[in-house]
């Protein structure tokens, strides 16, 4: 009994002993700096290099995963990078958008590669589309901001700026050359971080892997005759704030021909969206922990520059903080299709709104106090909508956010149809579903 | 070197080995049946008993801490056990139950050895009430529906059944005197499962932790003449499947006064919501996980019986899976936050049908076909909002299911009030809210 004891004893001594040794030793190395490199650079990279084939001679494996973003189509359940029409998938959309660009041609992104072919090739581009339009493409960017200043990119016109634009979306948008770190290139980003008072170049590495995605995954809009792109900010970044923004500087991006409303588009609101207090941002993990999960070659370690949807690398993206990858991946399915159905039915209030508000505003002797009150609740009901409809995640980036902002949506959606019924003053057909 | 590196290798070595070792005893030890209990019982307990200070004798850190259940009215952001008064927290449910016993009297929860006096101080309580309304209120219930048949329970009234009414909710509701496993007790719940192919003794120990929390925590009615408890499952225990059996049955708890609409009032549908592909749930969490964390009594170890918000003993509750209980606690509190917000729109939404629905049906030569279509989405509006309002976690349970379930009723509701305004020909009119 005593020798089993004892034995016992030293057994757990010896336990506790290694297993200390090894927390302090995993301490240690989690203190250190990172080395920025293991090996020294094969070649020298100027800054601001916009060919992302010469950083790919000293960085192969992120390079060669980047370069999968010019054949990684594939689709999920509502997303991936499949440029399927959206008009075609969702009707709908031709009448929310009718009047703008976005009602004529409206695909899925492709791969970061892909980028500077697709937005030449898109309908919605025309003679007096701005260079302002070329902001998100290309690794030549922040090498033209540099030599030209953001006002001359962004006024000149788009045709005129095509010329420079040698290189898609790579490197340079993201890297500093020198030192490899992840920095703010976009000066539209740099501008509306520093009106709120923040400093990037204080944040941490696992910060930046979340922000460098806001040089492009952003809401943003041109402002003024230069058409200078710019980010609302300046209240915040929620719906409600970037709402309120676009009231007081009395901005829209088209009438709608039927409605009459206003309007705003949204664009791709994934850094808003997400850093709203979503659950995965909360718990600190960055864009770059699932879009770009860390790989291994051999002995090296890096993050996949393959950006694409979790849901097409589950195991990777997801598998490093959950166990269970199948649960994981069910979550998501559920969640995207309660997001979904929700969207549905605000579309649907979207429409009857907006045919009740065309058809008050053709009745004689109809307020128009009113019936601007009514176009008003339109643009707002639609741009929160489009806030979760052209945010790339069908709302998984933010669950509770997508929803409450949809629930509003339907709430002002029918406001407008009201206002609108009563601008008529009881003369025009009630929109109404079957139940 | 070479010693280094070999000194590596043994070290290595001793490590896994030992580490292999203890995850071997691990795996041992949690495939080892549960014993029942390490010490002999001190006294027998009667099955059924309803007294739950004998079984106290055996279990004394159970019974101690469900005494608790007495004192622990603290009240969280939303809900916990103290008993104010929901109307007066939010006055609009006066008009929403108006016509029904909750506009009277309506107040949070105390603890479950508090069921007895609360459901006896009610002012719901009048001389029509049948003894069913004891069904979820006593220990004695078990002993009870064995000697009378669930029949005769149900259809004394509730005046008569007092006198039985000796102990409250307690020991014997959940367990088996002589094994004390988890037993299904209340019969309604055994029906219930029995029509949807369901046998619940063939359910493991981890699926009973929720389930017998089901034989109260649900949605259910009064059915017939006897007045017999039944739960509204046969479709399924979605909110939608639940609705759907209500009408195919033809059944109203009341007609609601001003709408006209006949109206069904949602109970404490916990387990419902719950199972709905929540995350807890699908990820194989309990109820009595959190509302019941073990506990340590020296060497012992025990459920805590003092059921109540896991907000009140958040590091015990939330702490046994989750590392980080602060960002939890703050988890909880945004999706609390958004679903008050959500459930506050909907409300307005619902009034505004209610007032519009009750001045259509006022007008002469209102379509009493569009009427009655009107009243049937404030029914299901409500209903939906209701299935959210009166389950006690303002959403948490299941937050994706709380918000999408919220939409529904606010477009539901929108639904009903132009329906009325379509049913009364333009002469009403509009209530609209101020943007």
């Amino acid at each position: 009994m005593k020798n089993k004891l004892s034995s016992t004893v030293i057994l757990t001594g010896i336990i506790l002993l290694l297993a200390a040794t090894l927390v302090a030793t995993f301490a240690y190395l989690g203190n250190q700096k990172p080395q920025t490199r293991g090996i020294a650079p094969l070649i020298d990279i100027a800054a601001l290099e916009p060919d992302s084939s010469l950083w790919g001679q000293n960085f192969p494996n992120q390079y060669s995963t980047y370069l999968q973003t010019l054949t990684n189509n594939a689709r999920t359940n509502y997303g991936g990078s499949e440029p399927f029409s959206k008009l075609e998938a969702d009707p709908r959309l031709v009448q929310l958008f009718a009047g703008y660009g976005f009602s004529k041609d409206y695909n899925e992104e492709r791969g970061h590669a892909n980028a500077l072919t697709d937005v030449q090739a898109t309908l919605r581009v025309n003679e007096k589309t701005p260079g302002t339009c070329y902001s998100c493409k290309a690794a030549t960017n922040p090498k033209l901001w540099n030599e030209m200043g953001l006002e001359t990119f962004d006024s000149t016109p788009f045709a005129d700026m095509t010329q420079h634009m040698t290189d898609p979306i790579g490197c340079a948008n993201c890297h500093d050359a020198e030192t490899m770190e992840l920095v703010v290139t976009n000066p539209s980003l740099d501008i509306a971080l520093k009106a709120q008072g923040i400093d990037w170049t204080t944040l941490s590495r696992q910060e930046m892997r979340t922000l460098v995605c806001a040089n492009c995954h952003v809401e943003y809009y041109f402002a003024g005759d230069q058409k200078i792109l710019t980010f609302p900010w300046t209240g915040g970044t929620t719906i409600e704030a970037i709402s309120q923004y676009y009231i007081d500087v009395g901005f829209k991006d088209w009438d709608h021909p039927e409605s009459g409303a206003p309007m705003i588009k949204m664009q791709h609101p994934e850094y808003e969206f997400y850093t709203a207090d979503s659950t995965h941002f909360n718990a600190g993990v960055a864009c770059a922990d699932c879009h770009m999960p860390y790989t291994r070659d051999g002995s090296a370690k890096f993050s996949n520059h393959n950006v694409q949807s979790p849901l097409l690398n589950a195991q990777a993206a997801c598998g490093a903080c959950h166990t269970d990858v199948d649960y994981v991946v069910d979550r998501v399915n559920i969640i995207q299709d309660t997001v979904w159905a929700t969207m549905e039915t605000t579309e649907d209030a979207l429409v009857a709104a907006i045919d009740t508000i065309e058809a008050a505003a053709a009745t004689p002797g109809v307020d128009e106090t009113l019936l601007a009150e009514a176009r008003d609740f339109h643009r707002e009901a639609q741009l929160r909508w489009d806030f979760i409809a052209a945010e790339n995640s069908m709302g998984f980036h933010n669950p509770e956010e997508a929803l409450r902002i949809l629930a509003d949506a339907i709430n002002l959606a029918y406001q407008g149809q009201l206002k609108a019924l009563e601008a008529a003053g009881g003369t025009v057909d009630i929109q109404t579903s079957q139940q």
